[in-house]
C-alpha cells in the first residue's frame, strides 16, 4: 500500500525513516531550545492547533518535496483533530528573492495549486490559497520590520550562505553582500509574518527552516513584550518536524534531492511518465558490493533506495534491508521504481486534470484566500490598536 | 494679507525666501541629475500630474512644517490643472520605524488629518488618507524589496546618520548597525512604494529627501527593465522644492526648527496662543546690533524673523528689510508675532474644531483611502502582472 493510499483510506502503524507517526505521538518535535522537554504533542491537543506552512512556487515537486513536506501536510490534515486550523500558502512573494522569469512564475504559481490539491488536500477541510492575495502578510511584515534587529537578520544562515556563494560565484573575496537585494535580507520576516498572521501554533517545515522559527518566536515575543494586552498577542508556534525523511539525489546521494541540480536524472518529477521513473531509479548511482544493507554513511545510494522505498510502501527500512539481503542492486531498483510509481500515478494523473481546470483553480484560489484573509483580519486589528495605528 | 489668505482667496504675485510662486515656473525645481536641464514645469504640463507627498503623524505641526511643507501643499492644490491628481499621505508606517507611545501615535495619526483639513486641504479636490489604511504600499514595498540592492539601502545618508548617532550614544566606536532596526532600514523602500503605487510624477518633499528621491527613480527604473510591458510602467518622479523657506529655530538659528529640540521656546506650534506665539517670538534669539539687515550669515537670527515675516505676508525678504532697516528688533518681532498670529489662527481655530469631529474625521480618511486604493490599484494589478504573481 502506498503512502498515498494511506493517507487516504486507512492509517498504517508501521514506521520508517520516511514516514509520519499515526499516533501523532512522535509528530511533533519541538526543535527551539525552549521547547525540547515540552511533550509537544499534549501541549498542542490543549487547545486547537493553527497549523501553518508555505511552499514557494517553483515548478512541479519532487519526490523530496512529496515525501518530505506535501504529503505529510495531507497527513496532518487527516490526523488533525476537527478543531484545528491547517493552512497551506503557496507563497509567490517569496519566490521574488531570486531572478524569475515572469511567466514561469505565473504558470508554476497556478500548478502549484493544483499540485496541493491533486496530492490531497482538501479546500473544504484546509485553509490553501496564494500568499500574495493576503496582503496582510506583507503589512505585518513591515510591522514586524520595525522590530527585527539588524544583527539578527544578518545572523541567519541563508542569507550567509548565500553572501557566500556569491563571493564564490565572482571568485573575489573583495564582493560583499551590495549587491544582493533587500528582499532576500528581509525574507525571514516575511515568514514570520506568514506564520504569525494566524497566530499560527505548529508550523511544519524542514529542519533547514529550524533559524527562521526561532526568528519568528523571538518576533512574537518582542513584540507581545513591546506592546501588551490582556494577554500576549501571538502564541509562540513551534517548528514541526513531521517526518525526517530525506530524499537524496539519485546521481549523487551525498546530497539532497533538489531542483537546482542540472543533472535531471538526479530527481523524480510528479509529472514523469512511468517510463521515466523507471529509467531514472535504473540509473541511480549505487555501488558494487554484493547485496543490500542499509549503510547511510557506507552505502548511500542503497540506502536511499531503500528510504525511498520504506516512504512509499510504510513499511520499516530495517524490515526491508534484511528482505533484500541476498538480492540485487536490480532487484531493488525494479521494486523502488513500482513502488514510486504507485505513489504518484494517482496524484500525477490528478494534477495533469486540474492543472487544465483553471476557473476551479481561481475559484479555489479566491475562496482559500478570503478565507485566509478573514483569519488574519482577526489579528492584524489587534496589531494595529496595540501600536497604535488606528 | 497672510499666506494662507492668499491661498484661500486671491494669489499674490509677490517673491520671498519662503513663499511658492504663484505661476508655478520655479514651483518645480528638479533636483536629479537626470533631470536638471529640463524645463519641468513644461514638461509636468504635457500630461496631468500625479502629485504625492506625505507626512508623519508624529505631533502637531509647527511653524516650519506649516510653511515649508503643509501650506505649499494647499498652494498646490489651489494651483493645480482640473486633471491633476493631489495625493497627500499621513505615513503611519513609517513612524514605526523609531520607538512611538501606542496611544500617542494614534492620537497624532487623527490630529494630523485634522490638521491637513485645517490648513486648506479639501477632501474633495485632493486625495487625503492614512498610508496604513492602503496595503498596496507595504505589496509594492516588498516587490520592490527585491529589486533593491542593500548596497543602495547602506549608503542612505538617513541610514548612516542613525549609525553614527547610535554610536555616539553609546560613546562606543565598536557598536554597529546589529540593533537598529530592519525597517529603518529599509524605508527608502516604502517610501519609493508609496510614491509609485500611484505612478506619481511630480514629489514636494525636502531637500532633505533628494536621496530617497534618487531611490524611488533607480527603482522605478530597474523595474521598468526588468519587467517590460509596451510602455514603462513607472515614470520616473521628480523631486519638487515648493519653497526653499527654512523656518530656523527661534533659540539656535544656526540649526532648523524641530520638534525634537528640548526647548519648547524654540518652536511655535499651531496649537499655541496668541500669547504664547507673542512670547516666544519676544524671546527669539537675535543679536545687538542696531537696525535690522538681512544677511542669513551674519544676522541669522533677524534673517530668520525676516523669512518668517516674509513668508507669512508674501512680501520680498528684501523689500522688508528696507523698511526695517531703521527699526529694532523689538519692532520685528511685534509684527512678526502679529503675522504669524495672524497666519495661525484660522486654521488653529479649525484644527481645535476638527480635532474633536472624530467621526467625520474617520468618514473622510476612509473616503480618502478608498479613492487612494482605486489608484494604485490600476498600478498594482499590472505590477503583479508583469513579475508573473497571476
Amino acid at each position: 500500500m502506498s503512502l498515498l493510499h494511506q493517507l487516504r483510506r486507512a492509517p498504517s502503524t508501521h514506521s520508517s525513516p520516511c514516514r509520519v507517526s499515526r499516533s501523532g505521538k512522535r509528530v511533533v518535535r519541538a526543535l527551539s531550545s525552549n521547547a525540547t522537554s515540552v511533550d509537544a504533542t499534549a501541549q498542542s491537543r490543549a487547545r486547537p492547533r493553527v497549523v501553518f506552512s508555505g511552499i514557494q512556487p517553483t515548478g512541479i515537486p519532487h519526490l523530496g518535496n512529496l515525501l518530505g513536506a506535501l504529503l505529510n501536510w495531507v497527513k496532518l490534515q487527516r490526523d488533525a483533530a476537527p478543531e484545528d486550523q491547517l493552512i497551506y500558502s503557496i507563497v509567490g512573494w517569496h519566490a521574488l528573492t531570486l531572478p524569475q522569469d515572469p511567466k514561469a512564475l505565473s504558470a508554476a504559481r497556478s500548478d502549484m495549486l493544483a499540485v496541493l490539491l491533486a496530492v490531497g488536500l482538501d479546500p473544504k477541510r484546509s485553509i490553501i490559497f496564494h500568499q500574495d492575495e493576503n496582503l496582510h502578510h506583507a503589512e505585518l511584515a513591515w510591522i514586524l520590520n520595525c522590530i527585527t534587529p539588524m544583527g539578527k537578520l544578518k545572523r541567519m544562515t541563508t542569507w550567509k550562505s548565500r553572501l557566500a556563494a556569491s563571493r564564490n560565484a565572482r571568485d573575489d573575496s573583495e564582493v560583499d553582500e551590495s549587491l544582493l537585494n533587500a528582499g532576500l535580507f528581509t525574507y525571514p520576516v516575511l515568514q514570520a509574518a506568514d506564520i504569525l498572521a494566524y497566530r499560527a501554533t505548529h508550523v511544519p517545515v524542514g529542519e533547514d527552516q529550524q533559524q527562521h522559527i526561532e526568528l519568528c518566536r523571538d518576533l512574537a515575543e518582542s513584540f507581545n513584550r513591546a506592546y501588551k494586552g490582556k494577554r500576549p498577542l501571538f502564541p509562540l508556534p513551534q517548528h514541526v518536524i513531521t517526518s525526517s525523511c530525506r530524499v537524496l539525489s539519485l546521481k549523487d546521494p551525498s546530497s539532497k534531492m533538489s531542483k537546482s541540480s542540472p543533472d535531471l536524472n538526479s530527481r523524480i518529477l510528479l509529472t514523469d511518465t512511468t517510463a521515466q521513473v523507471r529509467s531514472k531509479i535504473r540509473g541511480a548511482v549505487t555501488d558494487s558490493t554484493l547485496g543490500i544493507t542499509y549503510d547511510p554513511a557506507a552505502r548511500p545510494g542503497a540506502a536511499n533506495l531503500l528510504s525511498i522505498l520504506a516512504a512509499c510502501t510504510g513499511e520499516e527500512v530495517t524490515t526491508l534491508a534484511e528482505r533484500y539481503a541476498d538480492k540485487g542492486h536490480g532487484q531493488l531498483k525494479a521494486d523502488v521504481a513500482e513502488a514510486v510509481e504507485e505513489l504518484i500515478k494517482g496524484p500525477r494523473a490528478e494534477f495533469e486534470r486540474l492543472r487544465g481546470e483553471k476557473q476551479y483553480l481561481t475559484s479555489v484560489a479566491k475562496e482559500g484566500a478570503e478565507k485566509a484573509g478573514q483569519l488574519s483580519e482577526v489579528t492584524i486589528r489587534e496589531v494595529r490598536a496595540r501600536i497604535g495605528l488606528v
